[in-house]
C-alpha cells in the first residue's frame, strides 16, 4: 500500500501554496503561485529520481524509465492549476497520487515493464486561458501548440510569454511520449458516492462540455427618464437568458446542466441602462444529440430575445468537446481493485472536464473517483476524508501493478 | 439676448476635456480629468470678472455681486461631473448658460438688486460617490460635510482625498450663501419635449429616487458536476430580481421606472456556480406613496426569492429622495418667459435628479427644459440642437432679469 503520512502531507503543503492575505487559494494556470507550485511538484519529482521533462505548452513529466525507455509508457496524472477561490484536492490529488504510486512501487524493489509517467497538465481549469484541459488537449494533437501558446487571458496576458516568465516555457514537443495507457484518479466533485455511501467511482464515461460567451448590446440611457417601453436593456436580455437557461434545465428530466458563470455590465454605472452585457454559458450533458439540441435551444431562444428586446446579441464558442467513453478495459481493472481491497464501488459518469478525457484521444483512459463531502468542489469547503484519499490511492496502485507487472 | 456662439462654444469646448484614446468622454466627480473641467470653468468665471469661491465639498461658485453682496443672491447652476461614456450636454449647460447670462446683462449695463452667482456643484452623478447630487444636497444641509467627505467611490478613493488632490478642497463653509432663488437650465434627458414637439419645459416637480445595492450569497460550486436542483446560485437569483423589476414595471400603467445599472458575479469564473452577486437598484416614481409601495414589492420579492432559492440577501441603501415641488412662482415665470420669445412650452415632471431638487430644501427653486434628440441620455449620442439650447438660455435670461430687476 501507499504511504498514507507522505501522500496526505504533501496535498496540503501543496495547497498551502497560492494563498492570498485572507487565507484563499487561487493558483491559476502559469501564474507567480503556480510557478510556487510547479516548483515544489518539481523538487519531489527529484527527490523521487525521476527523470524531468517540460514540453512546450509547459506540461511537466516526472519518468522512471529504468532499462525500459524505448517501451510505451503508462502515464499518470492530472493538473495542479486551480480555480479562484478553489479547494485543495481538484488535481493535486490525482498528480501527487500518481508520484506516490510510483515512489510505493520504486521503493518495495518492483521492477516494471515499461517506464511510468507522472505528468501535471497546463491549465486544465480553463479559468484564466481558454479552452480548459488545454495542455492534455495539445499534448494528443487537438490543438496546435502555437495557437494554445498564443492565447489572451482574461487579464490580457499572453500563455506564452506567461510560461517564459515562470520558466516553464520546456522544450519537448507536445506528445513525445506516446503512452500505453493512462490513468487518472480525481475527486468526483459531485454528490453522487456520497450520496450512496460509495468508496471508489470506475468512471465509464465523462459528458460533453459547451462553452460559449454570449454578447448583447442595447442602448444606454438615463434610468430616470426614459419609459420602460422605450428600452433596450442589455441587462434585462441577459437575465433572461439565465431564468431561461435553468427553467428549461428544471423541467426536462434529462441530466443536462446549465451555468452562467460570468457575467459583465457596461457602463456599469447606477443610474445608466446598461449597454452592453457579456456572459458565459457552459452547457453539458452525457449525450451528445441531447446537447446539440440543447445549444439549437438557446440560439433559437436568443433569436427570439433579439427581436422581442430589439438588441444584437452576438456568440463565440470558447470550448466544444464531445462526451468521451473510457477504455472498457481499465474500468473493469478499476472494478477488480475496488473488490479485492473490500471497497464498495459503483460505474459512473464524470460531470467535470479532465485531462484524461483528452488523453483518451491518443491512448486508452480511465478515470477513479473518490467521493466529494457535500458534492462540494470550486469552492474552499471542497474536502474529501483522508481515508477516502487513502482507499483511492491504493486503487490506482493495484491497477497500475497490473499495467506494468509484465 | 445671450451670445449663442460663445455659449456654444464653450459647451463644446468643456465637452472635448476628458476624453480618452477612442474619444469616449468620461469625467467622473473628483478625478483628473474633471480637475482640468473644473480649471477650464474657473479661467471663463475669472475672465468674466466674477469672484470665484470654493466650498469645503468642492462646489465652485461665481458670483456677480456689485454693491449688493448683503443681499441674498439669485442662484443659477448644475454640475459638470459626467457618468462614463457620457454626452457634453448634462449639467454643462446649465452651468455654462448661468455664466452666459451673467456676461449678458454685465455687458449690457445692466444693474442688478441683488448679486447673482453661477455655481457647479461637485458630483451630481452619483457614479464614483454615492449618493448623487451630493454637492447641492450638503450644500442645503441634508447631508453632513464630513460624512460626504469621508465617501468611499466605486475604486476605492475617499472624496476628500481625491478633492484635496485636484486642489477643489475649499474652505468656504457649504451653505455660506443663502440664495433668495435657484434655477438650473437643463437638457430633458428623456422623450417628452421631442414627442410633442415642444421647445421650452416649465419643470413642476421632480420624482422621487430610490437607490439600494442588493447582495445574495450563495454557494460556489463545480458547473459540471452540481445537478439542477443542489444549486444555489446567486447568479440565477439576481436574473430573477431584474426580470421581476421590469414585468412589474411594464404590467403596471403608472410612470414607475427600475433599473438594474450595475452588477458583479464572483468568483465570476465560467465553470464556477456564482457564489455571491452584488447588483444595484434604481427605482423611481413622482409619488412618495407608489415609491414606498414599490420599494415593499421589491423587499417581498426579495424575502420570497431568499426562501425559494436558499440564497442570503441583504439590502444596503445608497440613496433616497422623496419627490419634490418647484416653486409656483418660478414656474409661472418659465412660461410667462417662453411665451414672450414665442416659444412652444408645457409643464412637465422631470424623471432625473437634479441639484435643484437639493436646493429647494433652502430656497425657492425651478427648473427649465430643452428637449434631448430620440430621449437620450448618459450616451455619447445625447444631442440638443443649437437653436434649442439657445432658446433655453434666453428663457433664462428673460427669467433671472426679471427676478434681480428690482
Ligand atoms: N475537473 C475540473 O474541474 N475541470 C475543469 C473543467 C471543467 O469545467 O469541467
Ligand atoms: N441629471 C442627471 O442625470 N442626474 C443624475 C442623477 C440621476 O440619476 O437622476
Amino acid at each position: 500500500s501507499i504511504d498514507a503520512v507522505r501522500l496526505l502531507g504533501r496535498l496540503r503543503e501543496l495547497g498551502a501554496i497560492g494563498r492570498n492575505g485572507e487565507g484563499r487559494l487561487t493558483r491559476l494556470a502559469a501564474s507567480d503561485s503556480e510557478r510556487d507550485g510547479r516548483n515544489r511538484l518539481v523538487s519531489w519529482l527529484e527527490a523521487a529520481g525521476l527523470e524531468i521533462a517540460v514540453d512546450r505548452i509547459g506540461n511537466i513529466f516526472g519518468i522512471w524509465a529504468e532499462d525500459t525507455a524505448d517501451r510505451p509508457p503508462l502515464m499518470l496524472g492530472s493538473h495542479i492549476d486551480t480555480v479562484i477561490n478553489a479547494g485543495i484536492y481538484d488535481g493535486c490529488y490525482g498528480v501527487l497520487a500518481g508520484l506516490e504510486v510510483i515512489e510505493t512501487l520504486k521503493s518495495s524493489g518492483f521492477v516494471p515493464v515499461r517506464p511510468i509517467v507522472v505528468v501535471a497538465f497546463t491549465n486544465e481549469e480553463g479559468v484564466r486561458y481558454t479552452p480548459d484541459m488545454m495542455g492534455s488537449l495539445v499534448y494528443a494533437g487537438g490543438l496546435d501548440v502555437e495557437t494554445a501558446l498564443a492565447t489572451v487571458g482574461t487579464d490580457g496576458s499572453v500563455l506564452g510569454d506567461e510560461l517564459r516568465r515562470i520558466g516553464y516555457a520546456g522544450d519537448r514537443e507536445p506528445g513525445f511520449l506516446k503512452p500505453c495507457a493512462y490513468m487518472e484518479l480525481h475527486i468526483e466533485q459531485g454528490p453522487v458516492l456520497e450520496r450512496e455511501g460509495v468508496a471508489i467511482g470506475a468512471v465509464e464515461n465523462l459528458q460533453g462540455i459547451s462553452w460559449q460567451k454570449v454578447s448583447v448590446e442595447g442602448d444606454a440611457n438615463h434610468a430616470g427618464t426614459t419609459p420602460i417601453s422605450m428600452r433596450r436593456d442589455a441587462g434585462y436580455a441577459a437575465a433572461r437568458v439565465i431564468t431561461f437557461l435553468r427553467d428549461r434545465a428544471k423541467a426536462s428530466n434529462t441530466p443536462t446542466v446549465a451555468t452562467v458563470g460570468c457575467m459583465a455590465f457596461e457602463p456599469n454605472a447606477i443610474n445608466v441602462i446598461p449597454s452592453r452585457v457579456t456572459f458565459t454559458v457552459d452547457l453539458r450533458d452525457p449525450d451528445e444529440e441531447r446537447l446539440k439540441q440543447e445549444e439549437a435551444a438557446l440560439a433559437d431562444f436568443l433569436k427570439m430575445l433579439s427581436g422581442e428586446e430589439g438588441v444584437a446579441i452576438s456568440v463565440e464558442r470558447l470550448a466544444r468537446f464531445e462526451p468521451v467513453t473510457f477504455d472498457a478495459g481499465i474500468v473493469a481493472g478499476i472494478e477488480a481493485a475496488a473488490r479485492a481491497r473490500g471497497l464498495s464501488w459503483r460505474r459512473m459518469t464524470s460531470g467535470a472536464g479532465h485531462d484524461a478525457q483528452m488523453i483518451a484521444r491518443m491512448a486508452p483512459a480511465a478515470m477513479i473517483f473518490v467521493p466529494s463531502k457535500g458534492g462540494i468542489s470550486h469552492n474552499p469547503k471542497e474536502f474529501t476524508g483522508d481515508d477516502e484519499l487513502v482507499a483511492g490511492a491504493n486503487v490506482l496502485l493495484d491497477v497500475v501493478r497490473k499495467l506494468v507487472g509484465g
